[in-house]
């Protein structure tokens, strides 16, 4: 009975996620002018989509290392866990107003925003998680690590907002670098996951 | 052979309302105006869509806890499941039919009614699946306490179609009101579907 | 192994029908005109809607009953399947083509069209299957009942399209007649497999 | 645990497949036009989406029987996955930009190239899944097959984009021809599964 409740949390959550993934590709607008010039027009759009689209994976694959630590799915990891894909289905609406207004202060600064809740959200559902699996010390080093590299995360997404309006590349900068500092922890998670399952 | 019916129609439910959550969320067009004024006009589109997300969150938790107790899905439970899709289908164009038209009485009205048959839709099929786990006397119980609380959130939601012409502000107090009542009987069959895994 | 090329096959399935389904409704185009005259300028579209809804919820839940009766997914029984979701793939632009045209003969007749190729794409799947279940006899019992229903029902689709142009609401009755037929095979397969699984 | 994780991941791409394959025929634009003429105007977006559907729908079966055969899917094995599916996302974006600009060169090619890098990402991951499972010579002998039709499979759409400048009706007889030879290895590792799963 665990598993399958836990099995809906994963099959809701690949949904949503695989959806938005796929909605944000939409903005890129067919064009009806088949010059080179015509299809380039659509550069920062498209870089916008890619960006988000290894944001998005990358908290999915870590989605994925964490839920793989989760014993039972109780309702505070169910809301945890929906509230994060409130915040993730606002980014295909913050991808598309930043691509397509060429990086003007206000877009770039609500991208950082929800980036910031989303990274907040996930945090929220990971030490929720994190509770539970106590016991295990690999585990709760991993999760104690996650707790700085995830502060650090969100501290930088949340400061890229106010920045937009020093200079958009700065924040651009900070939307790059900071899948960086996320994908480290995933991966430790799931050497252990590795081990566990042998 | 019996689990295996039961997970397709999770899947299926799962898939539906996660498309419905992120369909709904391609109503918030990006403006090419980017100014904070320009932003803030989306403001009744984006509180629709929060309202909408939360009701369905709340449906779909709800889902998942009455489906833990489902021993078998037999024709039924499956025509009953997908009448309550249809109308969970509708939510989005009522999402943004309210959102776009700031709040005007029949938007209002028809978000209300949709909610209403969407409830009821729920309750036939949670009936339903109540009569086949009947023999369990605490899972009995919390049927009982949901036929109260469902036929009073039916009866609210039902109001609120024409009160949206005495004013929207009642309607909106409904849509507001009604998850919290909702929400609560989803937990309780939850602890008992945690007692039950033990 | 083999359980799990079923379970894909079912998933991808589900995934396909399920945004089919939500897709047709994103055709209900928002009015800006809040009058209930506005409103009621979108019933053909909704009734379009509604008759595809029931036909492909229809053809899901004979798939889910049909694909529960096989043993193991090979090449065949995969393409077979593809190309039923690919008729079922342009339900949603026919269903649309037929609502926005106010049910004029063409669209109409594309709509029998597609959905008698639907036909013929399930029955092929649903041969594929019988084949391999050759040895039960309840369940060939049940196949040869559904040769029968299933080139009715085809048969009557292909009968629509022309008959569209002599009036549309012949061809219309037959979108309503023919999903009554598709019904009760499955219901009988059901109970052969509630059997199965006891 | 390795199951799960294998599940998620297979249960994520079928999503985003699915997807992908729904979206594409959201291209066909339902005209108001209810002649005949108007309905054949869509004769080349609608060949355009038939190519597609193929192409994505064997690389999904491909993918089906590939998956099948790994252990455990590791963060590598996950993000080469992620990576396939980037450029499958692009496939609904280059399909409307070829089939609405009535194969004029620069679309065309655009389409070759798409489809090249999907081959390719699809062969990185299909060489890492090899590595992993290079003990068994009857599926190394398959993946040997594999690497010399994916390179010519690859080299033949790298070839289709400069192509299209010399005749666009190249680079549309290579798009038929390559889903054919992608076609065969499929087939073999399937007839391996199957043995195996006896």
């Amino acid at each position: 009975m665990r598993n399958l409740g836990k099995n809906r949390l994963e099959g809701f959550s690949d949904g949503v996620v695989a959806i938005i993934i796929t909605i944000m590709v939409l903005e890129l607008k067919v064009p009806h002018d088949t010059t080179l010039d015509g299809l380039l027009r659509l550069t920062p759009v498209f870089l916008s989509y890619v960006l988000s689209f290894v944001v998005v994976a990358i908290l999915w694959a870590n989605h994925h290392h964490l839920v793989h630590t989760v014993e039972r799915a109780n309702g505070r990891v169910l809301w945890l866990n929906n509230h994060l894909l409130f915040w993730l289905s606002l980014v295909p609406f913050t991808t598309a107003y930043m691509g397509e207004n060429h990086l003007a202060p206000l877009p770039v600064a609500l991208y950082g925003l929800v980036m910031f809740f989303s990274g907040v959200a996930f945090d929220l559902l990971r030490r929720e998680i994190a509770q539970d699996s106590g016991a295990d010390p690999a585990l709760a080093q991993v999760h104690r690590r996650s707790n700085w590299s995830n502060a650090l995360a969100a501290a930088l997404y949340l400061a890229s907002a106010p920045l937009a309006w020093v200079s958009v590349w700065i924040s651009v900068a900070i939307f790059v670098l900071v899948p960086l500092i996320y994908f480290m922890p995933g991966q430790t998670i799931e050497k252990l996951a590795l081990q566990g399952s042998r």
